[in-house]
């Protein structure tokens, strides 16, 4: 950590530092300069951050060197992780599609669409039973009734389930039900949320919130591994910006960034991505080339009588020419379909 | 709301959304166009938002033309709604100033803060419970003792207390302890919290999220009346822009925005708003004369000690230098500091 | 054009706003509905911007329906331009790559780097002799010297050359020297620039600003187009958002959105989209794989020592392993390198 | 500036690059940690920065200590810089209003809205004789025409004018009929333009980019004050965000930054800021409130007659009304009216 001291700050304010930085067992620096002082503090970056410097009146600004999070870290585990959602692997040299549409709907609805993704190729059913929506009118989804749907079809297909989970009171239900469990882009900071979900014993994975940065969803992974869960997905899913052409602005560039600091696997989601379903098949075969583990696409039997997000999902037509142009992609970079 | 077609839409599609939007009992439009054809829906926007019908193949795009909350919409409500956190009036003539710890420490450090923040004229204490922090490695909180120590403090020195609940299991002891109930930024849209929240009986101040557009905080807000709770206070703390010398870039083109489109009191957290100590002052000012309600400001007795925020959290001379301030542009604007 | 009036519009104001609309030649609407009225404006966006509806007090909003560009749309030019580089063509069967350094050093570190890029497989050479730099302190390029080394190093080599032109008095000496102008992020809505690019009778590359939307970035097309200029190419090279992990954030999703908008072909600069070496080649791949046409990367010989950019620029073995690496992808999507 | 070294850099790069910085005349500093070593470099950050020592493939980042600018630094010089206007000073004790159409459109209109903010106290005429337009289709101001109009207004009605210049090849000319020169948001980065106008000996008006960081708008000030121009007023205008709610996000954080970091002086645009009439006047009084020195806004005879931005002009009486509102407010902080 390096601390650059205000010009005012005095050499007994700087002695009082550097004793406070040395009592936590660190190691103090003193880097006078013609200007300013600066101090470094050499050490675990969790201890310094308690020393809280940067709330000192003659402390001007705090640069961290270090990554915050620990256990997500690359450096202290250097191999790729794989996470098992029941029989597909995440993470490895498979290249995973996960499909279905936004929102369980009914059983015939949810059936239709696993039995058309199944046989497109996809590796695992993707549908909420529970839905965010921002507003209190929209569609909310079926809940308890949803999840029972989505196991019943889990047990006709033969795929795994991944649901999303909006409340802590509902970790158990969800859990019972699904293979793994999705925390949305909305409550990746719900910290209490992470907390049940690590305890939950079962594969999660992690969305990456709208306006969050890559070390933030880290850190929000940092809470479900250092809740004793090391199942973790991450998943790219479009941010915020200024841009209005798509409905959220896909961040590819996560992809590389996720695969260097961290061990974890990591999807990438179009249909939220881009919020526009002729993007979807482009910006998948791009999720592919530049390394991600699999996607995470909407698929509806019929988008225009979907409760949500129908402007987004693929046709079932539009599914099947996702999964033939995807195979050489997934080729050309040393993968496989699922 | 207003549907454009796509170029090859056909008559008989045309036709077929006309009858599909009649069916609903809404007004529906007909525009030919010399390039494309344009349709239009008039009615209740929360019926025509079930259409879904940006989901079509021909359709390319779908605007709304009306706003997509009701309660909270100055159209249906004309008069500034007061919300009253303990006996402190919000939304009136009065500017109120909430001060207080970021974070409920220890009885000492809570009970001297509230003790200088009343002394200086605030009028209601903040400090949190239950701290939702980036790692899961900073403090956390102290839970039901933080609430206890709040409720003494607040027996102690009369001032009404407002804390923020993180989880729809803490709702009950936090509204059994405080007077209102903050939904921090990282929750406005946690949509199983607002639904237990808009429950609980307690007025509730509601955060703008750090990626939220106003409209959306004019949902988030939507989804507590709904739950039938009208006590609603909104507040300003700041959005993430690219901008990185401030934490976050407070957004004061909001105060008149929401004064324009709803009923409900705003105020402005200008701690969070800017995370540095030096523009609290002049960006509480600011907030005043451009019409918020009050400020939620951070205070501590001795911010280098504090154990989160210190390098936003104002020295007590701050806070009287700020009151002092504070009181001509009040005035200047037709207020007076509650 | 679609305009919503105030709920306070009286039946005469709607009257003479149909009225204005109509003597534009336009055809109007009328639109009543139970809480406000809303008018439509058909005809050309171009006559229905000068109508400048949104200042009028009665008007609540307006609403384009139909794209403000024009000679760039693909519904007027439905087939895709080929722009020649030289003998390079962009935008056809083969995806090309411009390569180089950053900036023209030197007359040796330039036909080293052009050289061993050539060899690689580069179809085009890029360098800076103007360079725009946020400092004044900062290397600033070396102006018509620098010309003259890249016009003698593209005769030895045979590569074309795109280069960047920052004044309109430069305009004319770069146009001798270089087979294709550069217009920078920075000077995207350099509207005199613009026009006296649109004039100088050679190839264009025109880069999106940092904070230009899509459209924008077809608006500032347009102006090449309207001055006579038809061989414009667009390239994508990062958006500034609130992400710090990343100089920039390569917005991919561009690509897809510019192919279904414009006939003009598009590339994409991964080198300043990412601003981070070991990301250039996934996010290449990934924008051969979503549809670019192709791509412009920073390589130097000896990147520590380059004058600018050296953190993202690619070294020798980086850059033949990136087209061994890119040749599959193309291929898997149809395409071969140029 | 602290150079963060990769865990697998080795003790043989740590010496060599000490020594680079040794050489340049900077005192280097080696912190040798346990998990990587972190080198220091102390001096001059102009130097620092042509060391280029984030290209290295061994650095792993690179963060600068001090401010990257000099001249337009508080630390270089501590008194705030007055800058006249004709006789309008800008940066002391007087609140500067510099009102006016958006463009000039003809004489009639310049003169009659010239006369109406003098009247209600005005201090400096502001219009645009060179428009920048997104759209090629857009009204693009009547060049040399306008100069003359607004030379012959000021004459008239004693007001100094404000005016934009867009190319190098109009300073001179521009220079020749105004009091300051603006150079606008989309020119903020238009370093042929900063340098030209850094030289045409007139006080400059430098708006702020819609993407720039506060640090690159002192940087963009700093080429103008190195080309040996001192008469540099800053004017923060809104970035561009996520939010769509108004047409830019003003930010008024930047006053206070502004003024800790420099001696420039300050105005706000809350016209462009906000893009939306109502919100001028509330903006505006919480512009003087912060610590802004002036301000810059838009008033149209006939706003729905306006050429350009009638959305956000105020009508003539809206005028009024703002000024009448601003006194009390510039009293309250301690300021007149100009």
């Amino acid at each position: 950590m390096i601390i650059v001291l205000k010009p005012e700050a005095t050499p007994e304010i700087t002695e009082a530092l550097l004793a406070q930085i040395s009592e936590r067992g660190l190691t103090p620096l003193h880097m006078p300069g013609v200007e300013r002082v600066v101090l470094g503090a050499l050490g675990d970056e969790r201890v310094l951050a308690e020393l809280n410097l940067e709330s000192h009146p003659m402390v001007e600004s705090v640069k961290p060197i270090l990554a915050p999070y620990k256990l997500v870290s690359r450096e202290l585990h250097p191999h790729d992780t794989i996470v098992k959602i029941g029989s597909l692997p995440i993470g490895g040299r498979a290249f995973g599609v996960i499909a279905g549409p936004c929102a369980v709907e009914s059983y015939d609805q949810t059936s239709n669409t696993a039995q058309l993704v199944k046989e497109a190729g996809a590796a695992a059913l993707r549908a909420g039973a529970y839905k965010p929506r921002t507003s209190p009118y929209g569609f909310q989804g079926h809940g308890p009734e949803g999840l029972k749907i989505l196991k019943q079809v889990s047990e006709e297909t033969g795929l795994p389930i991944v649901t999303e989970v909006m409340d802590t009171a509902d970790v158990e239900i969800v859990a019972e039900h699904a293979d793994a469990l999705q925390i949305g882009a909305r409550n990746m900071q719900n910290f209490a949320l992470l907390r049940a979900v690590g305890k939950a014993g079962k594969p999660v994975l992690l969305k990456r919130g709208l306006s969050a940065k890559l070390e933030e969803l880290l850190l929000a992974a940092e809470y479900l591994l250092a809740a004793g869960n090391e199942q973790v997905i991450l998943c790219e899913r479009g941010i915020r910006t200024f841009e209005t052409a798509t409905r959220n602005t896909l961040d590819l560039n996560a992809i590389p960034y996720i695969k260097q600091k961290t061990h974890l696997p990591v999807l990438v989601d179009p249909s939220h991505g881009t919020g526009v379903r002729d993007f979807v098949i482009p910006m998948s075969l791009a999720a592919a080339a530049c390394g991600a583990d699999g996607i995470l696409v909407e698929v509806h039997e019929n988008p225009p009588a979907a409760l949500s997000d129908g402007a987004q999902s693929l046709y079932p037509e539009g599914f099947r020419a996702l999964m033939t142009a995807l195979a050489p992609v997934a080729q050309a970079v040393g993968r496989t379909l699922a």
